[in-house]
């Protein structure tokens, strides 16, 4: 699926993506784009020239500072916006000719990228964080599973408040930990992050009922890379995760949609194990085959901290929303679903300090990953760390690529 | 303090109460009021009248259908609109008169409260649930305490998502849960309720700052009761709590202001223990001793379940808000922070099922709360149950109660 709109080689936004975001620039506020190549594609000024108009829905809300009034309308509705937006780009066709041929309206939607700022894609409302990949669970369990772990999703609430976009810099948290059995308070000294992929509710739920398992990825809007910030010395002395993670998340700011990534289905692994009815699900590749790569950039030069893999989840994003619902939770537009960490089976696979470093008693090696031979090592994060999550899918057909953009964070001293 | 507008003898809405919620009437929307007696002082009505318009906010938020944006406003708008409204409601004042001499405006301003619906007061943003509540602690503990709970404000984050306004009837979750090593999928066979006594945030902070321990007062907007369902059964087999709690939250429909509650403070319990600075707080007397009364309403029948008091917390809710936000995690107007389960020290103080029925291994037998001599008794909560929680304050003055309205939900069966 070839453009008229030169695209990048090494651009994520290939005609086959075109993932969501929300962008402004110097002459107006945030509004929702659509990215290819180089530029964004304006939904706002697109609907402003009534590009949209025959697909009765609202397009007041390609207005909105976020797409959660875009993503509660549903499948049905973006399916049409992504295929027309597809008709308006690709090289020859009717359409096209649209946008390709109108100088003007070429200008007023189609926005060079490198004249924009992103946002937040979506206000969160809820965020749960799972724990469904099976070597990190390992990892942290050290071989020793609970039974449950296999039984259904595990899966707690995580920190809405503090979900932030790429690119904002984070800040070496205070808190609370333990020392030789007393109690310390000070900035984290285990600064670590965690790779993971999370799915952002489309339509939502009612309070009271349940979402069937193979109705559940209706309710999926789009994709995102997440890092999980974790202060794990903070976390080592508490009931549950709570200001070990919630002082910061940083998400991808492009949402890439679901459609984009139905060809890269998988089965989770170790799928074919029994599970109780409401979690058998009848589409058998349910998962995905997603590498997320991991680097560190220190001093402007980038290390290979880790190479992760959505596969390795025990549970699919229908089995997690079957069980989150199975009580009547209703899901709201614009919740964000994480997987928990995306380690893989070796050690350069695993996606994060905690697991890398053996829990902090073995710096980690890490080589440039250009051609310099630098090397670094790390236990954990240190100030100045820029941590950066990156994926870079190649479409079935060939013609370009998919990736969510960079997931983005540096690590500031603390205040 | 005594009113021109007679208040029954048994209402919980004293002229030293007013608090805040959202009602609506068969001829407008939902919009914001505050209680007196059996009437609700229609904010909106009394702003179109320009009774606030000396103040300097915005009066267009006492239009909403929820509190959130007049709660960050912050305490000190809250404070002069309360003085206002004692003044227009006391008996023998000069502005009085502008409404007690005003038939016209009473009847646009002065809504009679059988003719209302209430409605969520807030859009809650997150919900965090404490676990300060010693005797609870130690019941769930069996006595062995990690050192944390000490230490630091136990806390995780709850389902926002599922917070539903008193009166909300709750169907019988299901889910999953584990007999003889093997998962079982099914409706709740241990559903729990529990006495939790909850912080409405007003004034959020910044992604990245803490709030001071002594400046943490100054973020909460009121106070609710709170009944966090819980299904025991699911939560013996999950990692942390996710669908043995997500499935429903109760709340009171009145938020009772800061203010109404300073006359109750007195000090979390064991206070006087070492504690790291950022948790020392200046204000000695920083929790409130509120007691809490728990029924059963079974066939119109009213038994007395359980009795609390907020006191029992080792932690106040300012020392919470300085750990929660310690590291940088911003709080947002309308976030509720519970205390956790406010069991006191013997039985007919314990705050759930699970305490009073010994984990289920003992029916806890319960008197009528009239002189029918009628009993019944329990081991966790049956179908047709309704659980209402209520609290009776006698305002300091002698001159009427303070109370937060009934925090009240049925149990229907399962879907």
């Amino acid at each position: 699926m070839t453009s008229w709109l030169p695209i990048p080689d090494d651009s994520d936004f290939s005609l086959c993506n075109l993932p969501y975001g929300v962008f402004s620039t110097v002459d107006d506020s945030p509004r929702i784009g659509v990215a290819i190549g180089d530029h964004v594609v304006d939904l706002k000024a697109l609907a402003n020239d009534h590009i949209f108009d025959d697909f009765g829905f609202d397009t007041e809300c390609l207005q909105n500072p976020t797409l959660n009034a875009y993503a509660a309308l549903g499948r049905g509705v973006h399916g049409r916006v992504r295929s027309r937006l597809q008709d308006l780009l690709v090289l020859e066709t009717k359409l096209g000719s649209e946008l390709r041929d109108n100088a003007n309206r070429r200008k007023r939607c189609l926005v060079p990228m490198k004249s924009i700022t992103m946002h937040m894609p979506v206000a969160v409302g809820n965020f749960t964080d799972g724990f469904v990949g099976l070597y990190h669970a390992e990892n942290m369990y050290r071989g020793k599973l609970i039974p449950s772990f296999w039984d259904a999703p595990t899966a707690y609430q995580g920190r809405a408040s503090s979900v932030v976009v790429s690119g904002t810099p984070i800040h070496r948290p205070r808190g609370q930990t333990r020392v030789n059995g007393k109690a310390i308070s000070g900035h984290c000294q285990k600064l670590d992050f965690e790779v993971e992929f999370a799915a952002i509710v489309g339509q939502g739920n009612n309070f009271g009922d349940a979402i069937d398992v193979d109705q559940a990825d209706d309710h999926i809007f789009g994709y995102v890379l997440l890092n999980d910030w974790s202060a794990r010395d903070f976390q080592q002395s508490e009931f549950g995760p709570f200001t070990c993670k919630n002082f910061a998340t940083s998400i991808s700011p492009w949402v890439v949609p679901f459609e984009a990534l139905e060809p890269f289905r998988v089965p989770p692994t170790k799928a074919d194990r029994p599970l109780p009815d409401y979690l058998v699900q009848k589409k058998l590749k349910s998962a995905y085959d997603i590498p997320i790569q991991a680097t560190l950039e220190v001093a402007g030069q980038k290390y290979q901290m880790s190479r992760c893999n959505t596969k390795h989840v025990v549970f699919s994003f229908a089995q997690i929303i079957a069980h989150h619902t199975r009580g009547g939770c209703p899901l709201v537009p614009g919740d964000i679903i994480a997987t928990g960490t995306m380690s893989g089976p070796s050690r350069p696979e695993f996606g994060c300090f905690m697991e890398l470093s053996r829990v902090g008693t073995e710096a980690y090696g890490m080589e440039s990953v250009d051609d310099t031979g630098l090397k670094i090592s790390r236990t954990y994060l240190e100030d100045g760390d820029v941590v950066e999550f990156t994926c870079q899918l190649r479409s079935p057909d060939g013609t370009g690529r998919i990736g969510f953009g960079a997931c983005r964070g540096e690590v500031l001293p603390g205040k």
